[in-house]
């Protein structure tokens, strides 16, 4: 378990009794049933501390409660889910402000493919919303029954369906937002086109809460697709996977919706540890991509999957391959992807990368980065996998075998230098899709231009002044 | 002509003497031949001044340049081709930065999907070298043999094909930037994915040339569409084009790239004033769209339209469509739509609006719009066109029949609040996509949220601490 080396200065009673007297009884709790699940990070890798648990219910309580700390000069961390992966939610003495009270529809408009949803609605809420209104809402990502839209705005989430529709910086076309003095920036449009000065949404899309606190968000709605089609297709080597995605996207004209990679030893581990899972394809290869396309035409997408994959066959860039013959096979293909993080969590401790690299040089990096880890741990396992599509992998490794896991542990660090240096190396990023938070803020430090953190600071420093707003996580 | 209210003081010759030093014989010019006609908004809607043209030939030039300028206090106005609608290049004692000499193609990775270009190219350039490299370039607009790639960033133009690409904010994945102060911002990653601190490059884009001087983007590529299909469309009424364009998208899984509404009278005006048009199909509509569509499947966009349009036509919401047989009369449709520019020229003094609703209000607008109007002043001519699929239209009001011009446009900025309040209403921006310059800062100001305007200046303090970037553009 990590501890931050930065704390907050304690928060007087009468600030505590002012902002409880905005939000009323139902709006904060002391009590640690109600507050210690959301101190404690998912995986128990960060337990916070904080003086008060507040949960107003309007954006105008939260702008209340954020002028009182502003004027006291008293920081705040805001929580969406606690489902962060870079302990970005947790407190360390600052008020913890949960959106969990926010949860109002305030507009579904098909006409304009747009929903104004206030942050403290699950990612699952926004789906099914969606849904209900005949367009469909295509961030998804495992956590979304608990995430919320804030949080993954938050946090500019990435997902399963980046490579069509984008991350979340995407799919946003409007925020409301209590800036760090407490005023109210409205900015909820649901136009597609307004050229009327800065952008300032952009700045909170992926500010991990320290530029504001969202309250509400217009989010872009897409059609619903009439076919799709899931696929697995087996490769000699992880260059012609990409090679097969390029050919993909090109030929289908852009219908491909998620291209994951894996390769055989993470399979491996998913056959060993999970129940009722089989090798997808007869052969055991060393390559495999999980292959989504969706197509508006009601056809479309077996008939454009069938056209690929035949064509990359004929001229051996794929050794084998399956398409779904109905949902429940294409949902037995998503599992074999989706339980890659249960089968490492069962076979041993690891250090978890999640990183991206231009997509021409993904798989020299992964063939570089297996050596760099080797050289430096020798008998380090690496489970490589994820959306190549979006030029990002997750680069986990897992302790050699009969190692010590705290003595695996302790080397992480060192270790992850070793996978970041060659990352920057290949111009790529530390962070794809987690964010930075307590755990990466330091890191990213060594690999950030320094024009870009000092302009970062300054626009922070316009914006808070006092640095109340998450004041340890980002620079 | 307009004149602005405000100057920038005058440049010392030592600050001159300097910068010539930096740029050498070939980077700057005192030679009106030279200087003139980038003085000279194209209209001859301004003409400015400025005591040099400064044209850099890289960035280490660029950054040069700034730094002295910064020092000293010394405002720059930056220009890329000269084809802003609002003001925004023209110098009026600033320095004037002139971007053509930097031309280098840094970078054309197809893999990637994106290309690295300086941003003294053209757009036609930029669509020619993604062409050349199997790639497609989505900005399209009017003014692209001559429009930059920088001046198009840095007012986030939009153009024919934002309904399926985006406007220029969604096709930019980096940008090298030359700040305020000198320093220049590395920011030119071709990741789809990086979560590691603001994404400050979103606040160039738009920014109108006063956050810094774009020399360098990265800018995504997409497939080259297998199939393609143009067709024009009449309606009773404009909801009705609206009603089928929302049917199209759903139906297609938004393989419609354009929709342009036109209304009979521009229309009436294309074929009175523009030799060799003529009316697309044979009875008189009140209103006509023209739209676009492409898939990756071969015959697929063909196919898409033929059941759209059926279905449309069955179900009465259409009245009568052709969709063209070959590129030659596809030409011909959108010719129609392109020449409303000239033929409204042809015909009058006009005031144009650039302004933006969401769709699902747009036909309620343009009703009232010209109900508005007319109260206004009788007699007034409406022709609402354009982009309608982004929900943008040019309202444009071309004066009374037998009205004087310089009467009329004596009453444009009147003319201009009647058709601005009523946009403001209807939840909708006033500058859509050409941005607010010189022209429409000030009455911007009437409509902004003041919170968002405190923020932008504050950001902008907080980059430019003497605002030497463009001073009098933007808040």
């Amino acid at each position: 378990m990590s501890t931050p080396k930065t704390e907050v200065p304690a928060v007087s009673a009468d600030v505590l009794a002012r902002i409880k007297a905005v939000v009323g009884d139902a709006g904060y709790s002391e009590d640690p049933a109600r507050v210690d699940p959301k101190l404690t990070e998912w995986r128990g890798k960060w337990k916070g501390h904080t003086p008060l648990l507040v949960m107003p219910k309007s954006t105008e309580e939260v702008a209340a409660v954020v002028k009182i700390c502003f004027e006291a000069g008293v920081a705040i961390t805001p929580q969406g889910g606690n489902t962060g992966l870079v302990g970005g939610q947790i407190p360390f003495g600052e008020i913890l402000l949960s959106l969990e009270r926010m949860k109002a529809v305030r507009d579904v408009a098909p006409t304009d493919d747009t929903m104004v949803l206030e942050t403290g609605l699950s990612l699952l809420d926004a789906q099914q919303i969606a849904e209900k209104a005949g367009r469909y809402f295509p961030l998804s990502l495992a956590a979304e029954g608990t995430a919320t839209v804030g949080g993954v705005i938050s946090t500019n989430a990435g997902g399963t369906a980046v490579l069509r529709y984008g991350v979340t910086r995407d799919l946003v076309s409007g925020l409301e937002v209590v800036l760090p003095n407490g005023e109210i920036f409205h900015g909820l449009k649901r136009l597609r086109k307004d050229n009327t000065g800065y952008d300032l949404k952009q700045l909170f899309i992926g500010a991990e809460g320290t530029l504001g606190i969202i309250t509400a968000a217009s989010l872009k709605l897409f059609p619903i697709m009439n076919s799709r089609a899931t696929a697995i297709v087996a490769f000699e080597t992880a260059q012609k996977a990409i090679d097969l995605l390029v050919r993909a996207k090109q030929e289908t004209g852009g219908q491909v919706e998620a291209f994951e990679l894996m390769g055989r030893y993470g399979l491996s581990l998913v056959l060993k540890h999970i129940p009722d899972t089989r090798e997808p394809l007869e052969g055991e290869y060393p390559w495999f991509a999980l292959i989504a396309g969706a197509s508006g035409d009601p056809d479309g997408a077996q008939a454009a999957m069938e056209r690929v994959l035949g064509a990359a066959f004929e001229e051996e860039l794929i050794v084998d391959g399956v398409i779904a013959q109905n949902e429940t096979q294409a949902a037995e293909f998503w599992r074999l992807r989706e339980d890659h993080s249960a089968a490492e969590k069962a076979e041993g401790a690891a250090w978890k990368h999640d990183v991206s690299v231009p997509l021409s040089r993904m798989a020299d990096y992964i063939e570089e980065g297996d050596m760099a880890v080797q050289a430096f741990l020798p008998g380090a396992r690496l489970v490589a996998f994820g959306h190549v599509g979006d030029g990002n992998v997750h680069f986990n490794v897992i302790v050699p075998e009969g190692m010590d896991a705290a003595e695996f542990n302790a080397l992480r660090d060192e270790g992850a230098k070793v996978v970041h240096d060659l990352v920057h190396k290949y111009e790529g990023s530390i962070s794809a899709e987690h964010g930075l938070g307590r755990m990466k803020t330091q890191e990213a430090l060594q690999y950030k231009d320094p024009v870009a953190v000092e302009a970062m600071r300054a626009v922070r420093l316009a914006l808070d002044p006092k640095r109340i707003m998450n004041p340890h996580v980002l620079f």
